[in-house]
């Protein structure tokens, strides 16, 4: 039997209120012990699952908090477990205090990540569902949101199902044909496993292929600013800020420093070097001449390149331009509100790249660059009803390795190699992508994929 | 009606669960607007109070976050309102998108300690139970969270609301008689009224007399160490940390930086000036003279002065020593796993506190350390079952004035003034012990009040 777990799940600083959380066999004995209703009567052991208790949380005869306990009975817990949530008051000392009592009463503390292995290793979640937990915490926009979400409910594991259970079928397909030759003729078979795998092949080559808009969703477009000094960079970062802010700054009390380095335009990220890095791009082209640009522009994924549409271009600009070759890039036309020194034309004559009228003080612009990105980076639209994408690097290796696999079925058919050949490749494809999704992973990677979680989850 | 207010109400970082709390008479609506359960079909207004829901909040046609909806109708609420709590994931990002789908809903975002000014404003709690919320939240040890407890269980508000019940008992009987003389005789009352205002002034008196201690239970003993150098401060230190640091660094994943200037001995905290300070105080004696030591132990509730027994006193020790007169201080007969140099006798002749034999290599001493910290300054025990302290400043003065409002009652007696005169003065003490539980106090201090509260509580 597993230890009864418990840790603190919420965030550990002051605040209104905060969670232990217990999971195993046991939840209920330990909860019973230290838990007493205003009456002192109630036992919560035959407390309905799914229901709400008010009371005290006692440590032998001292009193240690106020408490909201939420009973829920295996088997419909996040764990499959019998689970218990304590609410208490969000102090520091309050919430170790609870979970102190806890732990003095029989459960365990849990290891990072522990409930959600849990959940995993009790058939709760797949392998990527299990994943995308973490993804959907650490999601930083609406997309990476949507994208964790989607991973959550399962997409990934349902695609990656489908593929296997094909491989599966013409393994078992081949090993009976060859078992039982007499019954079952492989004539002719190789050119119809060559379709299907040519077909799978594809669908695995897209899933790969959507990695690397899969992973700028989630962790957001390297980006940089790039501009001669006074040309606006500042104030573009500020206005970019100031959108991205929206979220967080209409809502007081919100942690200010969690999203700093990240600004979200609906639902995509720009993942700016870091705000002191963009500080220190200010005037680099003129002070520090080109070298330190060009480090920050060959590292991003894109270039918005500001120009001052009120002074004519000069050599600055035009070793911008130089940085820009072979980049995505988008030259923001900026200070639309004063008279132009140079024209949008001028520009699109010189640089192949989108170029967008802004006025950082007159804050337009902002929707057509919004626009401009989405195209660059993710063919205009994201959308996840259809479209499954792949986050995780993990994932993408397995595909990567699966994929390989699949070739060289494909080359054995080419090469009329005998049937056993394409099973024993077939066979090592469909293990690859059991990896996804947690068949065929040993104990060891497990261990490594939870321990990469936060406490408490 | 009051708007349905919601706000998050666990710290804001990333973690397993956090937490978006509504309450309000449309919470119900709002939560059904956003809320979809598994199958879909589940009308979540119509859930029974206390139970727990799992299903998926919905802005519009997007998929937000997987949640718990936990439902608690009014008036058994913390509120007092009908009160829904959403247990989403803990990404900042998940937090403040499922709080955004929210507050488009038909909530509005609650100020810092709103949903307390609601307990409050809706007579589930009294102010002194309000403010008691904030201090279990800020408790840093046992005793701060027991007498916090013992606060929001109704102590304060017990004493003083039992205090005020002989007081308008009075009043009123003068009243009656000075309008009904004929009925109601004043004869031999001013001496039965003045018994009964020293009994009530000496309640009130011993409630002030624990203010002290109170706010050191609450905030910490101010303490500063001192000694000459390598009398062992640093690893004096370092051992009182680690009695600390139990609780905390047992626990992986809690917050470190939170406590960081505040040691914990079983229950009484001792709160170092801040660990830089302490670090300043190293070597001080020597290399800047005592000015800047003399600061520190003026300003300080406790000295600890570490003598390194292996070594005989000198100068700095006989500075040290001066600055110990007329303060709490105890002496720490450092390094008793040595050969001494000078016995605790020596010191006892020299100075008036108490010394205690510790080892901070050998760990030993600490357990005594305790026991005389709690001596000096608790008289022995720290109990919460028959005493009630007063940890806050706004009582403290509420008491302070209606005890000067008694001691004018006192006077009036003496003074053989007319009885009007009394009940002038029994209201007023009357009405500034009425500010500690939350009568007679006006919208701006209890806006003042809950303003210094976190975000969610």
């Amino acid at each position: 039997m597993e230890k009864t777990i418990a840790a603190i799940s919420t965030a550990v600083s002051v605040s209104g209120i905060g969670i232990v959380r217990i999971s195993g066999e046991e939840s209920m004995d330990v909860i019973s012990r230290i838990y007493r209703s205003k009456g002192g009567k109630k036992d919560i052991r035959k407390a309905a699952s799914h229901t709400i208790h008010y009371g005290y949380i006692y440590d032998g005869e001292e009193l240690v908090d106020e408490v909201l306990v939420m009973i829920m009975k295996a088997p419909r817990t996040f764990t499959g477990e019998d689970t218990v949530e304590i609410d208490c008051h969000g102090g520091v000392y309050a919430m170790n205090r609870v979970l102190e009592t806890v732990l003095k009463n029989g459960a365990k503390i849990a290891e990072p990540g522990e409930f959600t292995k849990r959940a995993f290793l009790n058939g709760r979640l797949d392998l990527s569902q299990a994943e995308a937990v973490m993804d959907v915490i650490q999601a930083k926009n609406q997309s990476a949101l949507n994208c964790s979400m989607s991973q959550l409910k399962g997409s990934v594991k349902k695609v990656i199902t489908q593929i296997r259970s094909e491989l599966i079928y013409h393994i078992a397909y081949i090993e009976s044909a060859l078992d039982d030759p007499e019954h079952i003729s492989l004539d002719g078979y190789p050119e119809q496993l060559l379709k299907v795998v040519k077909i799978q092949e594809k669908k695995m080559d897209h899933l790969i292929a959507t990695a690397s808009d899969g992973k700028m969703i989630r962790e957001g477009i390297r980006t940089v600013i790039l501009g001669k000094p006074n040309a606006g960079k500042s104030s573009m970062l500020n206005l970019l800020t100031g959108e991205n802010r929206a979220i967080v700054t209409d809502i007081a009390g919100t942690t200010r420093d969690v999203l700093e380095e990240y600004i979200n335009l609906h639902g995509i990220t720009l993942k700016m070097a870091d705000t002191a890095g963009i500080r220190q791009t200010e005037d680099v082209v003129e002070k520090i001449g080109v070298g330190k640009a060009k480090e920050l522009a060959k590292d991003a994924d894109l270039i918005l390149y500001v120009v001052d549409s009120s002074t004519p271009l000069d050599e600055n600009d035009h070793e911008i331009m130089k940085m820009l070759e072979g980049k995505k890039a988008i030259v923001l036309y900026n200070k639309t509100d004063l008279d132009p020194a140079v024209t949008t034309e001028d520009i699109r004559a010189l640089v192949s790249h989108p170029v967008i009228p802004v006025s950082a003080k007159e804050e337009t612009g902002i929707g057509e660059l919004e626009e401009q990105i989405r195209k660059l980076f993710f063919q205009g639209e994201i959308t996840f009803n259809d479209q499954v994408y792949i986050t995780n690097a993990r994932h993408k290796e397995a595909l990567t390795d699966a994929l390989a696999s699949l070739k060289m079925v494909e080359q054995s058919i080419i090469d009329d190699m005998p049937e056993d050949f394409f099973s024993i490749d077939l066979m090592s494809a469909y293990e690859s992508l059991g990896r996804i999704i947690g068949e065929s992973v040993g104990e060891d990677l497990v261990n490594e994929i939870f321990s990469k979680f936060c406490m408490g989850k």
